[in-house]
C-alpha cells in the first residue's frame, strides 16, 4: 500500500562531491510535484544532534524556491561533515571520559516529532550504513550513493566520478607539453584509496604512459623500463598516473629499504615516493603533482548532473512506491533499487578481466606488473 | 581458428564526431602491440574510389608515431566525407547519364591487393551497412558505432554524444542569466533528427524548463502555459530545449495554418519556429539559439575519449579472435559484439517509460504533452 | 574635503554582462571596509520608478553576507532591464496619450529620503548618460563602464569583453574540425553592432580565415577569392568571422540586388546573408552559426573578474576621495578617472592603424578589402 | 634602409609557456607574406650546438603548412630546453675537466652559413640576454618576451600569464566548496619565485581570503587572525593563495625556530609550510595544494593567443623595418619596441601602490602585513 507521505527530509553525509546540490534539487522538486514538503538537515545529522550549534534551524524547510539555480553548483547547500557518526557518537561523560553512543534513535524521534517520517540519505558507505540503521528503527529511508572514487558496489557509477575523471584528464592534458619540453617524468597522484577507477579512466583518457592502481601490485622497475624504452624511441618524457592507494609489489618501495629511518615520513604521499624512486631508477628528472583536493569540488559535468537528478527523482519515486531500506542505483540504462544491507561494507574495485583495463594494456600502458 | 593477420585498414565515414581520433589511435596502438601493420583510408572510401584525387596515398601507412598526441583532438586525421556511398556510387556514364553503381567489390579487391584483409570501419548507420556488405564479400570487417545523436541501436551509447551533451549544457548555463536579466524565452535547438537524446539529457542537466523531442508530439499551448505559470510565480524567463526533429502534435505549427505561403521558408529551423510561436502565444519576447554545428566538433570529453579507445581496442581484439561482420558495442560495464546485420537500419529513440524521461517529468519539466 | 558618506546605492543598467556580480561584490565589500552601508536598486531604476512592481524592496540593503560567493556567477543579483530610461520615461497620461518624462529627479529624491547620497552606476553608454544627469542634480555618482562589445571610449577595455572573446574563440575551435571534415564554409556571427572588437580578437585568436567588421567595408568577392585560394591549396574549408554590424562595401549585398523583394526578410542576420552569398560565389556549401546570445552570459573569465573587482573597488575609492560625475576606467596598468561628460555618446571602434588589425593582415587573414 | 631579408630563424628557449606555438605560427605566416623563408632551431640552440644529437635537422625548414592548426596547442613544436646556455656552455675538456665556453659565435656562423641572417628569439630573461649577445655579434635579432610569472620588465604583460591566472582561478573555484564542506584551510601554492603576479591576480579573481607574495613580507599571525575572524562569523573555511617565493616577515617561519632539525626538509615547498603553521596557529585542519606544474601547460587562453600572435607578427614587422637588438613589448593598446639591453636582468614586481593590490585590500583580503 502506498504511504501517505507529507513531509520528507534530506541529509548529505561525508565529503564533498560534485552533484550533491543536483540531487537535492531533484528531490525537492519531485517531492513538490507530489505535494510533499521537504526539509533539509544541516551537516549530515549535526542539525539534529548538535542543538547547541543549531538551536533553531538544524532542520529547515526546503521549498522549491530554495533550490533554484543550484543544480550546477559544487558543494551542498546542506553542508556536510566528516565528524559525528550517529551510530558511534563520541560523547563526553560527566566523569570526564568519552564514550561512543548510538544516537540514531534521537534522529528518528526528532524527525517524527516534526511530522517527518521519510528520509533521503545521500552519502557513501558510512552514511548508507547509518541509513540502514535508521530504516531498521522504523524511519522510511532511501539511500543515494555518493563516492568520488566510484568504489561503491551495486551501482554502475555515481555522480562526482565523471567530474573527477574529467578534471584529472584536463590536468594531464596540461602536463603533457610541459613534461615533454622539460623532458621529465611527471607523476600524477589522484584519489582512490581502495580502488583505482579514477586513475584507470583518467589515465587512459589522458594518454598516460603508466598507471598504478591498488588492484594491481606494481614493480617500479617495470615502469622504469617502460620510461627508458620511450626515451630510447625519442620520447623523452612520460606521464605516470598513480592512485593514492596503489601498492608496490614488494609491499613497500625499493628505496625505502636502504633509506635512513626518516625517509618515509620525509616524503609526502605516494606520488612523491614514486617520483623519487623513478628518478633514481631512470636517472631522469621526475616531479609529482597531487590532484587530490582538486577532484572533489567544482561544477559537476553534464553526465554527473543528470545522474544526480535521476537519483534524486528516483529516491522520491521509491518513497512514493512505499519503498524503504533501499538505495537507488544506476543499472544502465535504468535506475533500479538495491537493498541497503547488500551495499554496506562492500567495495567495488576495478575488475581485472574488464575490457577497460584490457584497453589500457592493448594500447601499451604499463601497469607495473 | 585465429586468423593470421598482418595488415589492417581503418576507415571513418559520415560526419565529424569528437572521439574519432581516439578510436584511430587505439586501433593503431593495439594493432602494433600484436605486430600488425595499420593503414588509413582517406575520407571514407574516397582514398580507394577516387584515384584521380588520391593517385598515390589514398591508403597510407599509419605507424604508431602518426597517432601520437591525437587522442584529445577533434576531427579525424583520415578525413570524412558525406558523399559517395560505395554501394550506390553515382557515376557518369559515357552517354552522359548518371548511374548508381555498387563499387564495394573494388574496395575489397584494392585492399587485398595491398595485402590487407581486415578493416575497422567507424561510422553511423550508413557506414555500418557498407561494412556489412564488405564483410559479405569476404573482407574481415569490424564496425565501430559513431553517432552524435546516440540513436544507434544495440549499443548503450557511443563516443561524441557525451561531448555534445556537455557543450549544449554549458551553452544553456550561459543563457540562463541573460534570459533572466532580459526576461526572455530562449529556445535552444540541438541536434537530433530522429531521436531526442541530446535534448533530453542536456535539457535536464541544464535546468531547462521545457524539452521538445521527436518521441513526444508536442502542443506549444502546453509549453506556453508552463511559461506563463513561471511568469506568474515571478520567474520571468524560460529556457526551451528543442531537438531538430521535434514534431508538433497537430502535425505542424499553429501559426503556419493561417500564415502566408512563404512563412515556413522564411523561418529557419524548428528553433526559430518555436520561438516565433511562443512569442505569439505568450506575448513575451522569445529568441532562438541554434547549437547544431557547435555540437559536432571540439575535443572529446574524458568519457568519450575512454569510450572511443575502448571501442578501438575492442575492434582489434575482435579481429584477433577471428570475428568479422560484427560491431563493438557498449553494454555497461563491458564492451560486447553485435552482428552488423542486427544493427543496420535500426534506430534507438528515447524510451517513453525510461527513468530519465520520468526524471524530467518529476522535476517539473514540460514536454509539451 | 572628504565627504561624510554613510550609505551608498548600486544600480546595474542595460543588458547582461559577465562580471556584473563581481563589481557589486567589490563595491559592497570596499564600502563595508569603510563602515558604509550599501543598498541595491532593482532592475536599473525600476526599483524606484515602478513602486507598483516593488512596493517594499525596490531599494534593499546589501550587507556583505549577500554578496558571498557571487563573484564568479554570471548575471546580476540586482536584475537589469532594457526598458524605462529615466530621462525619457514613457508614461501614460490621463487623456490616454503617452508622453516621455524626465523622472531623474524622483531618483535623487527617493535616494536622499533614504539617507543615500552616493550612487555607483554600472552600465553602458545609455546608463552613463543617466549617471551624468543624476550627478548634475546633486547626487554623488560614480560610473562603471559595461560593454560586451568593448566600444566604450576612454577605457582600454571593460569586464565581459574577454569572456565574450574567449567563448567565441572556443566555439570556433570546435567548428574547425567539423568544417574541415565536411569541407564547408562556416560563417560565425558575433556581437558588435558598431565596433568589430569581438570579431577581430576572436577571429585572430581562433585562426579564422576572414574577418568582417563595421570599421572596414567589405567586398565578398575578396573573401570568396581567399576561400578559393585555400581550396586550391588543398584546404577545403574556411572560417569567416562576422560582426553583426559589418557592412558591405557596396552598401548592401551583391545578391540582394537581383533578388526578389522578400529576400532580405527571408534571410536572418548578417551571418546568414554572408553564408548565402559566399555559397553562391564559391559554389561551396556554407553554413552560418550565430553566437550572439551565448556571448553575453556565463561565468566571467579570471581577467574579467579582476577587471570588474578593480572597477568596483575604484568606484568606492573615488567616492571616498570626494569624486563625483566621473567614470572609473582601465588605463593599463592602472585604473583612472574620466569625466562622465567626456564619455557619453562616444564610441570606440577598432583603430585601422593598430597593431592588432595589422597582425591579422600579416598572418594572411582576409578583411574583405 | 630596409634589409633584404630572405631567410629567418626562430628559437624558443627556457621552460614551457602557453602561446609559444601561436608566436611561431604568426612569425612563419607573417614571414611568408613577405616572401621570406622560415627555419626552426630545435630545443633552444641545441639544434646548432649539439650536432651529435641533431646531425641532420637541427635547423629545419618551417613552411606555412607546418604551422597549420598549432595556434591553440600548448608546448612548442621546436622543443625547449633549460640546459646549455650558449654564453656559458659547459664543455668537457680533453684533460677531463669541464669549462664554460661562450659558443654564441658558432650560432651566428652556423646560421649565416645557411643563409640566415635574422633570428626571432622567444624566451625569458636568460634567453633575451643571449639574444642581445647574438645581436652584438652581427646577427639581426628580435626578442619576444616569455614569462609565465609576468615578471619581465618593459612589457605590460606577455603570453602565458593569463592562462596561468585563469587555470589557478578555476582550481580555486573548485576548492571553495570542498574547503567549506570540510571546514578547512586550503593553502594554494602557485608559481612566482620573484614576483607575486599570479598569486595576486588569481587570488583576487578566485575570492581567496589571504594572499602571500614576495613583495610583501608576511606574518602568519595576521593570516591566522583573519581566518579566526571568518570562523567567528560562521565561515569555517579559508583559502590562502601563496606565491612560491613568498617570504615571511621574520625571515623564516614561526615554527621552524623551535622545530627539530629535520623540519624544513621534511616539509615540501612553501605551501606545505604555510599550511602546517596555520594549522598550528588556528587549530583548524589545513591542506596544501601545489599548482606549479599545472600552470605552465595547456591550451592558451584567447587573450594569450592574441598576445602571442601580436608579438610574432610584430617581430617580423620589426625585422622588415630594419630593427635589431630590440624586444617587442605590450604597451596597451599597442605593441612597441624596447632595446634588449634595457630588459636583461630587470625584474618587474607587483607595484605596492598599484590599484590591483589596493583592490585586494579594499575587499578585505589579508596580505599578511
Amino acid at each position: 500500500m502506498k504511504p501517505a507521505i507529507q513531509r520528507i527530509a534530506i541529509s548529505t553525509g561525508g565529503g564533498d562531491a560534485p552533484g550533491l546540490n543536483a540531487v537535492i534539487r531533484a528531490v525537492v522538486l519531485a517531492a513538490a510535484q507530489r505535494g510533499w514538503e521537504c526539509y533539509g538537515i544541516r551537516e549530515g545529522f549535526n542539525g539534529i544532534l548538535q542543538p547547541e550549534r543549531y538551536p533553531v534551524d538544524g532542520v529547515f524547510p526546503l521549498p522549491p524556491a530554495m533550490v533554484r539555480g543550484i543544480g550546477h553548483l559544487g558543494g551542498t547547500i546542506l553542508g556536510t561533515t566528516n565528524h559525528g557518526n550517529p551510530l558511534r557518537y563520541a560523547m563526553r561523560m560527566s566523569d570526564g571520559s568519552t564514550q561512543e553512543i548510538n544516537r540514531s534513535g534521537e534522529i528518528v524521534t526528532h524527525l517524527k516529532l516534526m511530522g517527518i517520517d521519510s528520509l533521503v540519505c545521500i552519502g557513501g558507505d558510512g552514511t548508507l550504513t547509518i541509513a540502514h540503521a535508521l530504516h531498521q528503527q522504523g524511519l522510511r529511508v532511501i539511500g543515494v550513493p555518493k563516492t568520488i572514487d566510484n568504489d561503491l558496489d551495486k551501482t554502475f557509477t555515481t555522480f562526482g566520478f565523471d567530474t573527477a575523471v574529467s578534471f584529472a584528464t584536463e590536468c594531464v592534458d596540461r602536463l603533457h607539453s610541459t613534461a615533454e619540453s622539460h623532458q621529465r617524468i611527471m607523476v600524477v597522484e589522484v584519489m582512490g584509496r581502495y580502488a583505482g577507477w579514477i586513475a584507470l579512466h583518467a589515465g587512459i583518457a589522458s594518454n598516460s604512459h603508466a598507471i598504478l592502481i591498488p588492484e594491481i601490485a606494481y614493480d617500479l622497475k617495470q615502469v622504469a623500463a617502460k620510461i627508458m624504452e620511450r626515451d630510447a624511441a625519442g620520447r623523452h618524457y612520460s606521464i605516470v598516473m598513480v592512485a593514492e592507494g596503489a601498492l608496490a609489489a614488494n609491499g613497500g618501495h625499493a628505496l625505502q629499504e636502504d633509506a635512513s629511518a626518516g625517509y618515509v615520513e620525509r616524503l609526502g604521499g605516494i606520488g612523491e615516493q614514486v617520483a623519487h624512486e623513478l628518478q633514481q631508477l631512470t636517472g631522469k628528472e621526475a616531479r609529482a603533482v597531487v590532484l587530490g583536493h582538486l577532484l572533489r569540488g567544482g561544477s559537476p559535468t553534464a553526465f554527473d548532473r543528470l545522474s544526480a537528478m535521476r537519483f534524486g527523482a528516483a529516491a522520491v519515486r521509491a518513497l512514493d512506491e512505499g519503498e524503504s531500506g533501499i538505495m537507488v542505483a544506476l543499472a544502465f540504462p535504468n535506475v533500479n533499487y538495491v537493498a541497503l544491507e547488500e551495499v554496506a561494507g562492500r567495495m567495488k574495485g576495478v575488475p581485472l578481466d574488464g575490457d577497460t583495463l584490457q584497453t589500457g594494456r592493448d594500447i601499451g600502458i604499463c601497469f607495473g606488473d
